[in-house]
């Protein structure tokens, strides 16, 4: 088999790209390790910045999404009882568009088969051959069967764990990492958010975060320890913890109900330098890592996805490689300051089993500082809802 | 000996305070360990919020400091060999004065002695009485002889080491800490500054400053071991160290020779709360201590005489204990939002022993944010000029 690009991975990342590419007229195929149905279980993001948006829009699978999502205009910021918004129209003149990665993965693999767009499911032992060559190829196999793609480049959209980044050599390849002490436990259920807006709450007992899918699907989230697991959590137990760490007034009114989803992740930061190796390119979590707050993860991998379509589209429109020669330098710098936030806003909200009451008080004085200052709200805002492109 | 506001130490903090509550009446009376010359001969902070100097001139010992000071609209920020500017006066209005403390203390000795202010040389055996009743007094000897000073109220501005914060009772008193692995070696150079503003550096040997006291006169700091001492820092070894850390355009035009002061400063955040307890008010370093980076020292000691100042006058006055009675808390408030800041810019700018790889990307990452983003750069010039009191 044969195609100009040769996708690995079939989530967000790799379809979305596909799709694009698709529409410029470019031909890919998607490899996918697993099944349609395996991926739509993924219970993922859910907060899109407005240029992913127009992404979505642009590959012609936003109708769904324009009629279903809905706007977030602000977040509140919460530390015990007390609260306070930051308002992203009013500082960015833009804001955030809440819609979960499901539904958005289940729009683009609808697009790509309607469209008869390849996507090959259950692939296994997949190998990047000859990426720094002008005629890669991918192997791999499906049911046991060898088989091999022959390409002119490669999107490694196979997350953290895929073949994509190992196939750049150890030589090449320099890797920043930063595992956090403690993990996310999350759970989903079928119950009215108790609040329109995310709440990002600071408290004695850790981090919570208040977020949601739709108007009757919430998504709660608190920190907890690495050696937790979800078995260890009731239900009534998380609901309990969560109540404890927001305030009060929004506890009195969360309405609970049982979990539909339970799950431990745990948080890191991660970037792999560079993200383009011949033929080879990387995206999204592949190549990058970021904690969960602030919601950048699916973000970074739809700015990965810009770069690529748009250097790939002038490479094969123009003969012009300006695009996916600058691709690595592009992406990266644009994952540093996404990284730099998720960073940061991690580092405000959590609590550190280090932490000393010096360090206790430099979080309570940022919080204050952003509750009182304008111009540290117009950043943090310009970070949530994404930075230019 | 009677005074309504008995001011413990001679620097510029109580030297402030003496001098405004003279000129609205109210009686004071200074005791300083040391002489006015040793006094003088301490080598400190040189740039001034613009709040500090509305306060000199208040307390009519502007006319010198606006005739002789210079204004500093920006500041450049150095890594390696790039560096970007920070207009202040654009993001904020408003601007800092460079101004040494040498000079100003010299302005206040100056204008206490031409009223015939009481300042106390040479004391020893001080000792805060009833501070926790309505007749506290000071007790204290000069040249072994004892002395008793009744008051109304007690300043504490006598320094970090001073006995005003042990005065108050460790059942009472809640101190938070953090010392830095590194100091900051300075010199003293009667030589012209090598660029007209200060350049805050980073660089992979450790941070760097060019500072100023004025057109003949400069102040350089690199960032040292904890375990050096001046000594090992001969004046050619400093310069070598200083044009290595700097970009390279300023090293080539940096101006060297012999030293005039030489001196190594730890690197500490301190804050005790509560800033009051009974008739007794901590003041500037006797409360609070900031790593030097930011140039908050100064600055935050006047804001304390801005709050104490106004408490008493609004006491003496009207009768009115609102003003003492919040004192500790207004005081805190924008203590801790200056801690933040020079916290956090230290952090930006120093090599840490136990930094990883990707804590330096982190590093580069704020750096770069700073440099690209209008909103960042507004928060750092209305911190760096002064938060409103």
């Amino acid at each position: 088999m044969r195609t100009q690009v040769a996708i690995i991975g079939g989530g967000p990342s790799g379809l979305l790209l596909s799709q694009l590419l698709h529409r410029r007229g470019i031909d890919t195929v998607v490899l996918e390790r697993k099944t349609r149905d395996y991926v739509l279980g993924r219970i993922r993001a859910g907060i899109l910045e407005t240029g992913f948006v127009e992404l979505m829009r642009e590959a012609g699978v936003g109708t769904r999404m324009d009629a279903e999502s809905f706007t977030h205009e602000g977040t509140v910021i919460a530390y015990g009882d007390e609260e306070f918004g930051i308002n992203f129209r009013e500082h960015t003149g833009t804001d955030v568009i809440v819609y979960g990665q499901t539904e958005l993965t289940r729009d683009l693999y609808d697009a790509r088969e309607a469209e008869d767009g390849k996507i090959v499911f259950n692939v296994e032992n997949v190998v990047i051959n000859d990426a720094e060559t002008e005629a890669p190829y991918v192997s791999y196999t499906v049911d046991g069967v060898e088989q091999r793609l022959d390409c002119d480049f490669v999107a490694g959209c196979d997350g953290f764990h895929g073949v994509s980044r190992q196939t750049i050599p150890l030589t090449v390849r320099r890797e920043y990492e930063k595992v956090y002490p403690f993990g996310w436990l999350g759970i989903l259920s079928e119950t009215p958010p108790v609040h329109d807006e995310l709440i990002y709450s600071w408290s004695e007992r850790g981090f919570a975060l208040c977020s949601m899918r739709n108007a009757n699907l919430s998504r709660y989230y608190i920190q907890c320890s690495l050696s937790d697991s979800p078995e260890d959590w009731s239900d009534e137990n998380f609901w309990e913890e969560l109540k404890r760490r927001i305030p009060a007034r929004h506890a009195e009114k969360l309405v609970t109900g049982p979990s539909i989803e339970k799950s431990i992740a745990p948080l890191r930061s991660f970037v792999t330098e560079p993200m383009r190796w011949g033929r080879l390119f990387l995206c999204g979590d592949a190549a990058h890592i970021v904690p969960p707050t602030g919601a950048k993860g699916l973000n970074t991998a739809a700015s990965d996805i810009h770069y690529l379509y748009h250097g790939l589209v002038q490479f094969f429109e123009e003969g012009d490689s300006e695009g996916i020669d600058r691709y690595s330098e592009k992406a990266l710098a644009r994952i540093w300051k996404a990284e730099r936030f998720s960073w940061a806003t991690t580092n405000l909200l959590h609590r550190y089993p280090d932490q000393s009451e010096f360090d206790l008080k430099m979080q309570r004085a940022e919080i204050d500082f952003l509750r009182s200052n304008e111009s540290a709200q117009k950043v943090f805002a310009e970070n949530y809802v994404g930075l230019p492109y």
